[in-house]
């Protein structure tokens, strides 16, 4: 197979070293590899496939003659060179929010919206984590049984806010569990033996932006721009790996065995539910893993049709890099580059 | 005030000691106390106002010229001496599960429903620690614009299962923190940095227990047989405080702001909503209060006439021994015993 050229921006975070991952582990056609990152970072080794690279910085010039340019750095770095990287003709496939929501760039789930990514313009969005695990998860529901409504409450990992908040994790826990103090820094208050129900910042309305995201993100994916879902995102002390408790409203009777086996038979999805030997996902089994694990699926008599169900992914794969990188395979085998 | 005989069974674990705490802080009108537990912590030494006594065994004889007997043992120890307890006298007031949903024992939440406790058989009920924060919140609300519908997400704490689970989790989170196993014993799966989407056991309808409690024991409370509640419970590594994300649906509109004046009135509810600072509770500030802290009110646009919150509390204190002392208090005033 050709070789590509591919750039990653924000190669030394959280998501770009799972980029790097995921491409080794995946046998993506590597040729030229190029790490951007922050000036900082310039200068600093990493390791792919036993070759070691330096770390460039990220320039409008660095973009010249990629192929794919995967962008996992901030919100302001994906504004600033995505577009110039798409105009010297990369691919970019973004990570950031930045271009989510404009109408001409295709946010795309693989499993769910593949057909979108074909109408790209030089960008491809890859959504928020936490909105990837509940459509890989519930799209195939909705395809069975319409969905009319969904009450998501999620329990996210700190990863999802970068490096800093998984030291700031590790080091609170430190000292609460030495009975220090543990003031906060990067997250408003404690996250150590805590949990806060704050993910992003907030909107005028009372949501945050994590929720306006899985509310939003979720309906343009599943082309359903009417759809209720009802959001609460919150921060809980865990590494790697984001929950979700899904409440559905179905428009006809949908059982829990049939729902089971829609899910078993769905791509991307691994169904581990049986409640008599406690067997359910939950983060810590998820990390390092590709799939949306799905369990604890029941009827919600509360609602006219309803089944509750809990969603957990490995935030930093299925909910980033791994997205972005399986977005990038399919242009290739479709030949949409 | 005439002094009242006071027995504690689980005087040791962490709803007894919380119990001592509570009437020590409260000023209760103790006179003799004696202090129950399992064999194994006969001869204990506890203070109480400053007096050393000596940890006894709960033995049918124990009970004889009581006034209250709180017990927080487990459900076998209720079941087996209450009864007993109640017939030599005393006012049980229960903290286990075993008679809350028998039609003549009261299940009761002072600030909710303490009329139901005037007729009391001699056995008085005190609910789950969720149930307990939920209604305190919800129920004010329900008063004012009657609920059709709400799904709960908990965020329970483990000191909610006990003293071990809360040993668990330190020993787990200091063998995780230092790059070492951490192998469950006391939940079926590790809960340092860790969510599990199970509290209690799973029953055949693959609800949890306490999911189970959760919505029939709030419709007992609330004199609501029918309100329609949908619930996943969740257990994260958080030491005390439980926490939960509602979603409601109303009869008639509701404005964020006019819930927030009706909770802001509302007996044993603190509301703490200024998302511009982050003011918002959170388990960590609430262990050790006694209010139920309710924060991020706002509107629910999924739902016809729909709000969110956020409801936080001391799952020891109110959710647990505050709750049961507040009975007695109650009792004694409205000569009730």
């Amino acid at each position: 197979m050709r070789q590509r050229r591919i750039a990653i921006v924000g190669a030394t975070g959280l998501v770009g070293q799972e980029v790097l991952r995921v491409l080794e582990q995946r046998n993506f056609p590597v040729g030229e590899l190029r790490l951007l990152a922050s000036d900082r970072s310039v200068g600093k080794k990493i390791v792919f496939r036993d070759q070691e690279l330096s770390v460039e910085a990220t320039t409008a010039k660095a973009f010249a003659g990629m192929d794919f340019a995967f962008f996992a750095a901030g919100g302001d770095v994906s504004k600033e060179y995505a577009p110039i990287a798409a105009e010297a003709g990369a691919l970019v496939i973004d990570k950031s929010g930045t271009f989510r929501m404009e109408p001409d760039v295709p946010l795309v789930v693989p499993e769910v919206n593949l057909d979108d990514a074909k109408a790209h313009k030089g960008i491809i969005a890859s959504p928020n984590c936490s909105t990837i695990q509940l459509v890989v998860a519930m799209n195939p529901l909705h395809q069975r049984n319409r969905i009319k409504h969904m009450t998501v409450a999620t329990y996210q990992s700190v990863s999802g806010s970068g490096r800093e908040a998984v030291e700031e994790l590790n080091e609170q826990a430190e000292r609460v569990l030495h009975g220090q103090p543990a003031a906060p820094h990067f997250y408003p208050h404690q996250i150590a033996f805590n949990v806060l129900p704050q993910c992003d910042n907030f909107l005028d309305d009372g949501d945050t932006q994590e929720e306006w995201k899985l509310i939003h993100e979720t309906r343009k994916i599943m082309h359903e721009p009417a759809l209720r879902i009802g959001a609460t995102c919150v921060r809980v002390p865990v590494i790697v790996g984001h929950s979700e408790a899904v409440h559905v409203e179905f428009t006809r009777h949908f059982s829990a065995e049939d729902a089971r086996e829609v899910l078993v038979e769905s791509p991307g999805v691994k169904v581990l539910d049986d409640p008599v030997v406690a067997l359910y996902p939950y983060p810590w089994m998820a990390s390092g893993q590709d799939e949306v694990f799905v369990g604890r699926i029941r009827p919600d008599d509360s609602l006219t049709n309803g089944l509750a169900l809990w969603v957990v992914s490995d935030n930093l794969r299925k909910g980033a890099a791994l997205n972005a990188v399986q977005i990038a395979e399919e242009v290739l085998r479709r030949g949409w580059l």
